[in-house]
């Protein structure tokens, strides 16, 4: 089946978000209808448009997989709570932290977020829920990326192993499927969301685990957590596309009180980018890039080193993992 | 015994050499006198100063560990050939690259060059070449250093856990413990020396083994002899304290032709400094870091990522290792 897209220039966003909704109403009947939150642009959009499509039929969950940023789950629940759209937060913290116990390599590392989510803790409140419908915030790029090899699909059936017609006669709505990222945050504007989400930067989908080169384990995600949050607040207003603190694995020698101290070293990303296909290093300035190492060795503990990442996209990813 | 320090100011380096000469040859006398040169300016000042004084007397020898920088022991033994010095290159690389094989900690890298080059290589020299004089750069802050428990005694013979009156009746000689380094690079001047030798950026004991975090093996220490080589030639006239390339161990995601390569980092360090007890991260243009990070992913084999140190020491330390 191809699919037609839609233009950010030829979108007009009110009339988009309200054949949509018409659309949604049409599918579901007086049924329900389920989706998960991430607090991207993507899910935020599915969420807004479903809400007004189905008020309280639709039942949006909002997954603390324990590598999230600080105070992500509860800033998400109640900015959509002040938006009158109820949020059930699910705690699954340790079911992600414990799928990613001991493992190293990214790829993997990767994959243990992906299943720990799909067949695990969404995989059980789409079977359990009773739900017959499914919305996702699958967009035109997607679907290229899919068929490019590039990305993995991210059908929850798929993903569970399971043919959603046969085994639940569930159906998938994906009401962004036209448009592409900039389609998608007019939408999201249109839906009345503030500018921090509309606007937002990318986050990758395994999180923070993203963030660290190495085992991810608690200790290690909680000190990126702090390096982000320090990160974020620095780096608040500039114009970049995307903006990351990384903990390293190698240890590196510093000295703290003229003693040595075999410690951690943190490198900080921000990327100039259209699309995220090619990529260039930020001119900060140093006064930015002195205040921020400076704050990262004195606020993260057991931080010695900062480095600022002054290769392009390719060779190098945006992601470090 | 206390050390009557001379000061850059209160030196007169003619006067100085012509001293140290007479004394060097009175101690001597027709015997004959060892040393080991590393290309520094310490052990630079001190063979020219030998030579002076003992013409073909002096024996001076130059151990290639094979963590040497590219071309370094040839260039340094044709920079004294033609200077009117001989110096007798000693083919150490196996046993220096033997004795780090498999060494992952920083300190205990340091201590295997340490051993090898006392204990093993040199040790050698010393206690079969038949001279009795052994002449080393000592300086009055490794004095300092040593006294305050910063840096360990290099004396030869301590290293080797020997006497030397009782054991060879070894006289060792410090022509230069007076001075600090600018006294000796003033020194080394008055001694012909070239600007390329008395003003040469410092470089670690350890050699490239200090810029490999991990294992030191034969090849990890080809590519960062292939980093060194490009920092060397784009920041010649970068008038920085000291600027280093480090290769990480640890392994970074990314992409060449379109296909992922899980690859290598390469950090850039460039201090400002006044005397290396602490420092601040040069600010090198934009341009010249991005020039810098395109030669070192497309000519070191296998670096898909660079980085730029953005520290200050303290808490982090001139050297990574």
């Amino acid at each position: 089946m191809s699919i037609q897209e839609i233009t950010a220039r030829e979108l007009n966003a009110e009339q988009f978000i309200a054949d949509q909704a018409a659309s949604i109403r049409a599918t579901v009947g007086d049924g329900a209808a389920i989706n998960a939150l991430s607090g991207g642009v993507d899910s935020s959009a599915v969420t807004m448009l479903a809400h007004r499509a189905l008020g309280d039929r639709l039942r949006t969950y909002f997954v603390d997989n324990g590598i999230m940023r600080e105070g992500e789950p509860e800033r998400v629940v109640a900015l959509f709570a002040d938006l009158g759209v109820p949020v059930e937060l699910v705690d699954a913290r340790d079911r992600f932290l414990d799928a990613l116990a001991g493992i190293t390599d990214p790829e993997e590392k990767r994959e243990a977020v992906t299943q720990t989510f799909y067949k695990g803790v969404f995989g059980d409140l789409v079977k359990h829920g009773g739900a017959k419908f499914l919305l996702q915030g699958t967009i035109l790029t997607d679907v290229d990326e899919t068929a490019a090899g590039i990305k993995r699909q991210h059908n929850v059936f798929e993903q569970i192993g399971i043919d959603p017609q046969q085994a639940f006669g569930y159906t998938i709505i994906e009401p962004l499927i036209q448009l592409r990222k900039d389609g998608v945050r007019l939408v999201a504007a249109a839906l009345g969301l503030p500018e921090a989400i509309w606007n937002r930067m990318p986050f990758p989908g395994p999180a923070l685990a993203a963030r660290v080169i190495g085992e991810a384990t608690r200790e290690r995600i909680a000190l990126v957590r702090g390096a982000t949050a320090i990160l974020e607040e620095e780096l608040a207003g500039v114009p970049a596309f995307q903006y990351m603190a990384i903990l390293h694995e190698d240890r590196v020698t510093g000295m703290r009180e003229n003693r040595r101290e075999f410690g951690n070293q943190i490198e900080v990303r921000c990327w100039d980018s259209l699309d995220a296909r090619t990529a260039t290093p930020h001119h900060l300035p140093w006064e930015t890039l002195e205040r921020l190492a400076a704050r990262l060795v004195s606020e993260v503990p057991g931080v010695v080193s900062v480095t600022y990442h002054i290769g392009t996209k390719p060779p190098s990813t945006m992601e470090v993992v």
